[in-house]
């Protein structure tokens, strides 16, 4: 199981097509996996040391996914074991007015991690070519309703969307795009149980039930959009996401093989003379052993 | 243990001068309280479950301490459980030109932490009665220097910061302060120990040792805002900090205690009506069972 098993090929046709969400790559269950997503878990919390530490590069991760196809189970289960000074997660929903009347890639620049920290964006601007397709009805408060007329309304969201990420990967931002691929079949369980169970019932709401009817015009969005914004530098990975273990272990692995195949280094230490340092352990050694 | 039992009383005499930086309450290695830091840790998360959905609270952690004290550990190894969806770190170092232009609450104000989220602040704007009390000099970056000769100018600071903080706490901000108090012996043989350990050496600087010749300055800011800032209602815990163990093991009880003692609940399901809610079921169900 490796990152590229899941990854979109550029300009790739129907890349949902083909996939199966219920997908489990030869594990049987949560059990058998649990002792890897563990491990991966622990492995990627080392790694994060030196990556912190060295600065070098920042880490943007993206997730995109129908309702309760498991982004935020993904980021309390796989990220939680990170260190948090280290980690910034930032939940886009429906714009503020403040929000609304910039261009749509402000308010997500605005929340992009430094060098050194981990970003993680539960949903982004791709709601812009994902939720705003389906009820183009949206850009009115973007100010846009007019322009939304043009024939390449959409394939310029894209060029804009490429543009913003290769100025990001030019100035060492690494970018890892999950989409939670989830059927219809499974969310329909998912939804029921967030009805019947009094602790989930809050979740519900029947705005749910709504957005499940456009489901193809979803799916259709979804598959043009992976097909337009996967590159090599920045790939969509399709996450199979009926099974929440598995959507966690399989992004745990890509996180891992993407972090570990950076050039990480711990910073040099100041170049400060070998003189002063022996003075400053000779006073340091006295006060200790006083 | 108590979280009462490491908190500062209003307008106490010398509050460092009796507390004891070596104590362990009785633990005597980090072995034996391992079971209970990794217990309250796990409990911790399942609280901050219920605490992140309600969004009644904000929780704002306050870091303070002594360069080496162990605040960033405490962040590893007490916050790391918690869902990082759920938790702000920020870290406040010499204000940028931008942060020095404003007044000193500015720059933590837009950190702050909304309701439902827990925020820590790694130094915070108590820097400005401590780094700044013991060199003055710093005033002047923040354009104040000739106010900064009245007599009154730290009780002024102090009341500011209160009134600040008592604002927050009226608009159900939690705030809970940890200074972590680090003895002068145990501050020499972990800079000792930056300097001769390859993989740590890049964080010691000669500043460090700078800084530490004005201990006694540091310790008389300190015991000052201690009894000036600390209230019934947004107390100092002084935790002590020379078992990196204990001060992990103490501040984990203290935030359990004051997590639990919150009045938390779900949020109450949208009141949707029954026969929506009904017919909501049937086509989930339907479509399940398909």
């Amino acid at each position: 199981m490796r990152a590229a098993d899941f990854a979109v090929s550029p300009k790739e046709a129907h890349p949902l097509r083909g996939r199966n969400p219920g997908e489990t790559a030869g594990f049987r269950s949560k059990e058998e996996a649990r002792e890897k997503l563990e491990s991966d878990v622990r492995k990627l919390a080392q790694r994060q040391e030196v990556f912190f530490a060295a600065r070098s590069f920042a880490l943007l991760i993206i997730l995109q996914g129908m309702d309760s196809s498991g982004k935020d189970s993904l980021i309390r289960h796989v990220l939680t074991g990170l260190n948090p000074q280290g980690v910034e997660v930032s939940s886009f929903r429906r714009p503020t007015e403040e929000e609304a009347a910039h261009d749509y890639l402000w308010r997500c620049a605005r929340r992009l991690p430094e060098r050194g920290k981990i970003g993680i964006f539960n949903r982004s601007y791709y709601e812009e070519v994902l939720v705003v397709r389906v009820h183009p009805g949206l850009l009115a408060s973007e100010g846009l309703r007019r322009r939304a007329a043009s024939p390449s309304f959409w394939s310029e969201r894209y060029e804009d969307i490429l543009a913003f990420e290769r100025h990001l990967l030019r100035n060492e931002t690494i970018i890892v795009k999950f989409f939670l691929h989830l059927s219809r079949r499974e969310q329909a369980k998912r939804l029921l149980d967030r009805i019947d169970r009094p602790e989930k019932r809050w979740k519900f709401s029947l705005a749910d039930i709504q957005e499940r009817e456009r489901w193809s015009d979803y799916q259709s969005a979804y598959e043009e959009m992976l097909a337009a914004t996967s590159t090599r530098e920045a790939p969509w990975y399709v996450l199979p996401a009926d099974h929440k273990w598995f959507t966690q272990l399989a992004a745990a692995g890509i996180l891992l093989e993407r972090l570990v195949e950076l050039p990480l280094r711990y910073p040099e230490p100041r170049p400060e003379s070998e003189a002063e340092l022996r003075r400053a352990k000779e006073i340091l050694q006295r006060e200790r052993d006083r």
